[in-house]
């Protein structure tokens, strides 16, 4: 009789359609790298949505074990997954309180960042009633109109200095809009309204620079840069070369290969035609994985240096490529294709699905069968 | 002094950035309907991509509590994570066993689809060595080049019978191109090789029809119908109404409303620009969550009826609305607004970001906070 086999039976990476390695001594080179470029201040690192979908547990604690002591995270129960695997580094919550959850954040250590005066109210009426002070970081809207206080509420704060009594404020912060274009003119008008808009306030320390904004010059760092999709691989300044490390090696399997010829066409929609003999390789990855559908008849993988491109439309669990070109001993059912990595990068995939890189890293899907390296 | 909360201190509905609620009975209906269109044969449903998107662990059980009987998967991990909740059903596995997995696929009684000859082969190995029957599935290409036995491997086949000794054959089946066009030409031939095709192997039952494929009429319904999107809400054909039931629902959370006016622009890149007074949501979902960045100045979310369109880029976490026009009281921090369902359907999002429902469907991020009803 058939015993039930246990879930160590069989070992997931070898039968995995995808795997995504993920380099940690990678990300704390870029790390690294832009916390050497500073004028002055502290490097934080941003790893909110998961650590831009490379897993903030692991993330982050190789951060902070190269020296970064503090982090970014969108929202509150980010901030307290993340509190469990970083018990003293500072933690800040970028979207603030939502209304009704203040203690939380002050239960669990985490900084909110507070986007508008109401924000503003809360806290300090939680902070008047708890034992330790509360730090606090304060968002200026310089030009972004998404989140942070508009010049209008500034000015209403620096008129009534009580709203912001007994609060200890750790930044004050703004966020560029433009950073990673370094002619755009709005970078330096952002800065002005910012030096502009922190004068009206109490003395505090402050914050600006993403990790492109790093790259405009000390003008821009202040005393904590906020480095996040640079640390994972994403250049940094547009049309200049990437001085950031690939981070992410994703691989896809083989599960068929075929030849055809014309008049046939691969796909839903039947939107590639073949125009004579072409080689195709089935492999287990697609769109439910984070594979954007955008990428159809467009992007590329690569086999042993040679580009293979995709073609037809990109399935819910599948592409199709024309490996017509890459050698045949690497072609069978079982074997790995490179997806992004050195040849095919985070960004390169991003410009063929006309969106960028940050897309890219946080649509890795679930799944992927995962190996960290380093760290 | 203050002791750390558990993490029961706080809602995680009351606090999540967005709340996505799936309609297991709107599932269910669909189901039915599909069901009820058949000439012959049985429903299936496809589970694939965790259920597109929607939980296969919630949706499956509450299909098989509704009669079904056949479940489609993509992968081996998913095949062994279904059986885990659905001991008896028939488990399908489109991509086949990868070299070397085969005995995982017996041991939990998983149905594999074979795709070549190379999978037959290995297949028919093990099956001499087990000591039940082991059922089996081929896969047919009639068109889409991607995976299944051409026309030449299906003519091997035929000439070398003894390929299948041993097996169980419990479908041949193929898979449609574009299903959801009816007055595609391609429909009808894809028909006709299919039933040239499997006249040439040994008489088994048959499979065509994926959900589009079932409302292309009787001809296409055969032994077992393979729907999948349509269950989820997806139109099964174009250009005509929508008869399946909307079964998710995705509300963000507004964080800030802003008054803004012109000459402002909002977001990353500074993409829209205001020409007047304009009231701003920004509400805590982006493409982190799935929600396309295609839809950047594009998408729509409702307040109260009133459609409130997606100005400027989204961000990893955050979309900005204009809500000029939508009910002042409605605005606040903290309120929900409607960003899929009955008045915005994954089909209309689809549209917004030039793609399919499918997409938006599997795209449905880790960070929601998921609540299921029905079932």
């Amino acid at each position: 009789m058939v015993t039930e086999p246990s879930d160590t039976d069989y070992d997931p990476e070898a039968h995995a359609g995808a795997v995504l390695t993920i380099d940690l001594d990678a990300v704390v080179a870029n790390w690294r790298l832009v916390a050497g470029k500073l004028a002055r201040g502290a490097c934080a690192a941003v790893v909110k949505a998961d650590g831009y979908g490379l897993g903030a547990d692991k993330v982050a604690p190789a951060l902070a074990a190269a020296g970064c002591r503090h982090f970014f995270v969108a929202s509150l129960e980010e901030g307290v997954a993340l509190r469990r695997v970083l018990p003293e580094a500072a933690l800040y919550v970028l979207h603030g309180p939502m209304p009704g959850s203040d203690t939380v954040f002050a239960a669990h250590r985490l900084v909110p960042v507070l986007n508008d005066l109401g924000q503003i109210e809360a806290w300090q009426r939680l902070a008047a009633t708890w034992p330790e002070p509360l730090p606090t970081v304060i968002h200026l809207d310089t030009g972004m109109s998404r989140l942070g206080l508009s010049p209008g509420e500034v000015d209403r704060l620096a008129a009534e200095p009580e709203r912001l009594a007994g609060l200890s404020l750790a930044y004050v912060m703004s966020h560029l809009v433009s950073a990673e274009e370094q002619d755009n003119p709005l970078n330096r008008q952002q800065l002005g309204l910012f030096n502009d808009l922190r004068a009206r306030l109490p003395a505090a320390d402050a914050s600006l620079a993403n990790g492109s904004g790093v790259f405009l010059g000390p003008d821009f760092h202040f005393d904590l840069a906020r480095p996040g999709a640079v640390l994972y691989g994403v250049a940094p300044v547009a049309g200049a070369p990437n001085p950031m490390r690939q981070v992410v090696r994703l691989q896809g399997r083989i599960i068929q290969v075929r030849d055809v010829d014309s008049p046939q066409t691969v796909g839903y929609g039947a939107s590639h035609s073949f125009t004579g003999p072409t080689t195709v390789a089935t492999v287990a990855l697609g769109y439910a994985d984070g594979y954007l559908r955008h990428l159809s008849n467009r992007g590329s993988c690569f086999v042993d240096g040679v580009r293979v491109p995709v073609i037809g439309r990109v399935s819910m669990d599948l592409i199709t490529l024309d490996v017509t070109k890459a050698p045949a001993d690497r072609l069978f059912p079982g074997a790995l294709v490179e997806v992004l990595g050195d040849s095919y990068t985070v960004d390169d995939a991003a410009a063929d699905a006309d969106t960028i890189g940050y897309e890219i890293l946080t649509s890795l899907g679930p799944r992927y069968h995962r190996r960290y390296v380093g760290g």
